[in-house]
């Protein structure tokens, strides 16, 4: 009997594989080699499973997305009934405010620096943002204290998904000028200005 | 007697083909052969000048920081009399507005995702942040209203720097979605709200 391989568990595995190596050595660590090594294949397994970087990438890329994704949809669920909060800790999946979440932060960066070439992975950067900012729309929608409409809504979602891909940024780069805390409380702020609420967490919680 | 080269202003006149390029097509075209072809010279003249692609995209990079930000500093000297349009114009420099900055905002995120994997790249990338921000925290001392703390205008620099970075990332992506005007309407918002003015320039006013 021929040994059962389950090709898109194998897949998602070695896109994990690729996370952890981005996570640690960027985009430039990201080689056949290094992510063979990690995921302890050789690389011919591996060119089974990829054709080229991009494709490693891009998998990586939807790994790292639909885990942030799922892990905030958590949040605004167990927060259900403290939907301001529930916003928060949404935005919150998606800053580097950890080990875990800064390798995600690289590979989305590593991912947007590669597809800024190439109409393809444009396309599905774009969706990905597309559907981020649908959920925080929904999420806005359950935070503001007030009835909004889907216009404003969708501006306060745009704006808080800018924030956190530009907070998170520069926390990449500059993460002594940009910790943790800080972005937390610089998020807390814009949503509290943004949906017109003061009544947000205290600062001395963490999570 | 032998032909004299200016070798610094070659290097800048192939970092301006490869802004070129890359403005074109992005990360993935900006192959040592495709930037040859876009200034008039071969690929050994190239390989005089660059050893790899990396430090290409690097030298494209800094042509397009010094460009925007010296369009910036420009920006803040002419409207020296309404500080606060001052501070709006030099992040519009930082916005994809038009092709010329569209561009500009691709050598940027290309360079960024390059850049998370390599040290030498972070740290350069990171010290032009922090330019970047000290002339905003100045702009944004400035621009306000009310004597401000330190602490508080580079708190603002590093917020409006975040945003500007945000939006354009998105507005690479969706350019639809997120056109021009709107990029404007969304920083005259957020410098509004986050130096307490209100007088800011008619939004049907347009640079």
């Amino acid at each position: 009997m021929p040994k059962y391989v389950d090709h898109e568990k194998r897949r998602r595995e070695l896109a994990r594989a690729a996370h952890r190596v981005a996570g640690e050595g960027g985009l430039e660590a990201l080689t056949v080699r290094a992510i063979a090594k990690e995921a302890g294949y050789s690389t011919g397994v591996l060119a089974h499973y990829f054709t080229n970087r991009a494709d490693l990438l891009l998998a990586a890329f939807r790994e790292v997305y639909e885990g942030a994704m799922t892990r905030a949809q958590t949040q605004v669920r167990l927060d259900g009934e403290d939907p301001v909060n529930a916003l928060l800790d949404a935005l919150f999946e998606a800053l580097p405010l950890d080990p875990e979440r800064r390798a995600d932060t690289t590979v989305w960066f590593a991912f947007l620096g590669l597809a800024a070439g190439n109409p393809e992975l444009q396309r599905e950067g774009g969706d990905r943002y597309q559907r981020w900012r649908a959920f925080l729309q929904e999420a806005v929608v359950a935070a503001h204290p007030e009835p909004v409409s889907m216009a404003e809504a969708q501006r306060i979602a745009t704006y808080l998904a800018a924030l956190v891909a530009g907070l998170g940024l520069q926390a990449l780069f500059d993460p002594d000028g940009l910790p943790p805390d800080e972005l937390r409380r610089e998020l807390r702020r814009a949503v509290s200005l943004e949906l017109g609420v003061v009544d947000l967490r205290d600062d001395t919680v963490t999570r």
